[in-house]
């Protein structure tokens, strides 16, 4: 029996909120831990209609389900009035590969995911007292990390920029859900120069914050680069950082912000890097004094995605949700 | 709006027949003619169920969606009472990645498509005379294996023989729907003696077939090896046969046959091979005498997906099935 869960029934399980941070956590600690079995990243891409597939997957030791993940992304989709993003999930059982669930969630979970993973981030590698955010990009993760922001941080004021203002205008008038105070940008410097954590959410395909930028205390979480050509950073910033920290260093090495830095010579391949599932375990691998300037790269992982997926599957048959076939 | 079909509803659209030997075959041209994006498949192992979860993708140019598949392999599932396969297929709108369809299969789709690809590799490699098929192994492969090849050769004998001899006595008893004499053999190597077309259908790790019994003017398929460390043929035979053909040669020089030949050196990586697809595109690339010794080295491609999922998609919606969601 697969248990068909549609967009509307998932939302009745999962919200942005607080709870959702230990449930990613734990996969981030597993990850690092090598309890895990996390296949390289299948990409399809469909370059006439300016779209991917991405596939992600993962077995968490132990767990009686895993997921395998499929998130698009169509840009040309807007023009047409429906959204870039789509995707579902699939819940298999660990033991017997039989299919729990068909989670079709239009890639709401991934959304999610990412961005509790910014929250984490933040959380384990921001000063405490941080309370003046900068969000790079108006799209939905801009919105979602600065509302995953304040699960973890008392921010009060965000300051915001995209390369479309009129975008960036649009995304402030119709944040009204938060208590914080959204003040456009006339650059990206001028978000770095007023921020303390500043999380960038693009899909540039050239670095959109500059070396020279860099102020003592700044976290900077950069979660767009989440294919090989995409690169929000100066890869030098990767160098001159206090502490770099990936979700995934197999990732981070192919796809992420490392491997634009890897690429150029910049930083050497026999680095390593505890990864953000690390710093979870042991604080003394995070930020090391108010001063130090942190960056987290998130490329996306598919422990958080078996590890949402179950989350939710679980809640819907508490709540007697969705259709079995 | 999203159709869900079920394994009952896939039933009804999808049986072994001769009209889907066009459908694949248009899928190993597009192949060959390098009209497909097909990324490597994505494989997830969960050694301690002694489980597989395979990905595979592909997009076809010029049609108006593509599939991605989940085939899993959980082999201790038979000791449990369930069929080790299992699976679905995901079928997008190319344009804007909608999802139009999950067609929760079990692994029937993929069992079918296998099968035809096999017919397929003997209507065009194995002498047109051919009455007497071997197969070597005695699960569901063996079965459709034969049933395809009786699409494409008028077969009269088959001869068996699988490690499990239990096993075959039993898969011998429970074919009761073609018009085949079935024989029994005590060995492998029997059932080369006595046959013109050989299809090996197991998951074996080590060669069973040895290069010593390759005889003039046969064909072998040789469909099991869909992973790094299976192997059926003899490496050498690569080297020894009179034409090579992969379903898809940047697979098989990662997972078949001829990943194996390469890997002990016995074939030169600097060969290139004409892929089924160009076979079927120009017969003068196939067998070239009555007396050639040919080899198709069949892996699984995502195109071969994409095609069944298609076309079980359309004539679904025909027959007006499934449950819109």
């Amino acid at each position: 029996m697969t248990i068909v869960l549609q967009s509307e029934d998932i939302k009745k399980c999962v919200e942005l909120n607080e709870q959702l941070i230990p449930v990613i956590e734990d996969a981030f600690k597993n990850l690092a831990q090598g309890k895990t079995t996390m296949p390289p990243i299948l990409r399809l891409d469909i370059e006439k209609y300016h779209g991917e597939s991405d596939v992600k997957a993962a077995y968490i030791e132990g767990l009686d389900s895993y997921a395998i993940k499929i998130a698009s992304g169509f840009f040309n989709n807007p023009k047409l009035g429906i959204p870039s993003s789509n995707g579902l999930m699939i819940l298999l059982d660990s033991q017997t590969g039989v299919i729990k669930s068909v989670l079709l969630d239009k890639g709401y979970l991934t959304d999610v995911r990412t961005a509790i993973a910014g929250a984490i981030a933040s959380k384990y590698l921001s000063n405490y007292d941080s309370t003046k955010a900068g969000i790079i990009g108006a799209g939905i993760q801009a919105k979602l990390q600065l509302e995953a922001l304040t699960l973890v941080r008392k921010i009060n004021t965000a300051y915001i920029w995209s390369r479309d203002s009129t975008k960036t205008k649009k995304f402030v008038e119709e944040i009204n859900n938060l208590n914080v105070n959204l003040e456009v940008c006339s650059s990206a410097e001028e978000v770095l120069r007023k921020s303390e954590i500043v999380v960038t959410t693009t899909p540039s395909k050239s670095p959109l914050i500059k070396s020279d930028w860099l102020k003592k205390g700044l976290h900077i979480t950069a979660m767009g680069s989440d294919a090989e050509q995409k690169n929000e950073l100066d890869p030098l910033i990767i160098k001159q950082c206090d502490l770099y920290v990936p979700d995934s260093l197999s990732q981070t090495t192919i796809l992420g912000e490392l491997h634009h830095a890897l690429e150029k010579n910049i930083v050497s391949s026999d680095n390593t890097y505890d990864e953000l599932g690390n710093v979870i375990l042991d604080s003394n691998l995070g930020r090391k004094s108010k001063d130090d300037i942190t960056i987290c790269d998130l490329t996306g992982t598919g422990v958080q995605d078996t590890a949402i997926a179950r989350y939710t599957f679980n809640l819907a048959l508490k709540k007697k949700l969705g259709i079995e076939v």
